[in-house]
C-alpha cells in the first residue's frame, strides 16, 4: 500500500492482501482510538480502501472487531442463537455454548491473549470493556424481561470472566480438568438466576 | 547483608532492616519457585537470618507471603473468621468480606498487579494458584461438610475473580459502581449454593 490517502479501486481490492491490510489497520485504530472510538470509515482510509469494501468484509464494526482479533464468533449471531428460544435455560446453554468456544484449542489462545492483555493494560482494558458490554451485555440485556437488565448482564458476565480465569488462563484446579457437562449443570442455574431470577438488586 | 552464609546473631536482627531483608528475599524465591517450592529456610538463608526469626516474624508460610505481596489479610484467620458461625450465610459473609477488602484503594493496588502478573506470566499465575488452592480454597474445602468440596470452593473461587476482574480490573459498569450491598445480595446466594447446595457435580 504505497498510497493511503487515495483509495484504490479494482479488482485487487477483494484480494486477501487488501483484506490483510484493512484487519491491520483495524488493530492498529482499535489499539489507540478504544472499541468506541473507531470508525470503519477511518479503518478504510487506513488501510487505503474504500468504506464499503470494509463493510462488504466484515459486516459492521463488531464483525471488523471480532475478525482482527480472532474471535472465533460473531456476538450478534451468538446472541441471537442463544436467546432465540426465550429466556428458559439461558444460563445453561450460555455456559455450554461459551465452554465449546474456550474448549477449543485454536481458538482459545487468541482470546486467551486478548483477556492477558486487558488485564494488564489500560488501552486493552477499556477496548474489551467497550466491546464487552456495547456488543455482549447489552444484547443479552435487551433480549432479557426483568428490572435491572444491564447489572443482570454484568453479572452474567462476572462469572463467565470468573471461569475463563480459573480454568484456562490460572488454571486453579480442579476446575481446569473438570468435565464441561459437571461445569453446565453447577454454572447454568447462577447465570440463569443473574438473568432472570430474584437477585433482590435495589440491595 | 555482606555475609550470607553465616547468619548474624544479635538485637539488629529485629530491626526494619531485617524484616526488609527478609521480604525482599521472600519476593525473589516465591517469584523463582512458586509457592509449593519456596521454603521458610530457604528465604532465611537468602536474608542472612535465622529460620527461628522468619517464623517469629511471619508464622508460617502463607504469612510470609501475604506479607511479601502485601496482601492485607492473613488466609488462615480470614478463612476462620468466615466459617467460625458454620455453613449458613457463608455465601454472603464470603463476599462482603472481600468485597471490604478490595474496595478499599489503599489494599487494593498490590492485590491488582498480582492478579495482573497473574493473567500474564506463568510464573505468577503458578505462585496464585499454589496460594489460592493451598491456603483459601482448601481452608475453605476443609470446612465444608458436603461431597466435592474442592469443586464448590473452586467454583465459588471462580465467581470472586470473576467479580475481582470486572469491577477492579477491567471495571465493566454497571458492576464496577454497584453499592456493595447490592452484590452481596446478588452473589451471596451464588456462592452459597456452590460452597452448601445442590450442584450436581457428577454431572
Amino acid at each position: 500500500m504505497s498510497s493511503r490517502a487515495r483509495p484504490r479501486r479494482g479488482p485487487r481490492q477483494g484480494g486477501a492482501d487488501t483484506r490483510r491490510a484493512v484487519l491491520d489497520a483495524a488493530r492498529a485504530r482499535f489499539g489507540r482510538h478504544g472499541y468506541d472510538g473507531t470508525k470503519l470509515r477511518d479503518v478504510a482510509a487506513d488501510a487505503g480502501v474504500d468504506v464499503a469494501l470494509v463493510s462488504y468484509f466484515f459486516g459492521s464494526k463488531d464483525g471488523l472487531f471480532t475478525a482482527a482479533m480472532a474471535i472465533p464468533m460473531n456476538p450478534a449471531e451468538l446472541v441471537e442463537e442463544l436467546t432465540r428460544d426465550g429466556a428458559e435455560g439461558l444460563g445453561e446453554r450460555l455456559v455450554r455454548r461459551f465452554l465449546s468456544l474456550w474448549d477449543d484449542d485454536a481458538a482459545n489462545s487468541p482470546m486467551i491473549a486478548l483477556v492477558r492483555s486487558a488485564a494488564t493494560n489500560e488501552q486493552a482494558a477499556a477496548l474489551v470493556r467497550g466491546f464487552v458490554e456495547r456488543e455482549l451485555l447489552l444484547r443479552i440485556a435487551a433480549a432479557i424481561d426483568a428490572p435491572d437488565p444491564e447489572l443482570r448482564a454484568a453479572l452474567a458476565g462476572s462469572q463467565m470472566v470468573g471461569i475463563i480465569m480459573a480454568r484456562y488462563v490460572v488454571r486453579v484446579e480442579p476446575l481446569a480438568s473438570a468435565a464441561p457437562e459437571v461445569l453446565v449443570a453447577a454454572i447454568g442455574p447462577t447465570l440463569q438466576r443473574y438473568l432472570t431470577g430474584d437477585v433482590a438488586l435495589d440491595g
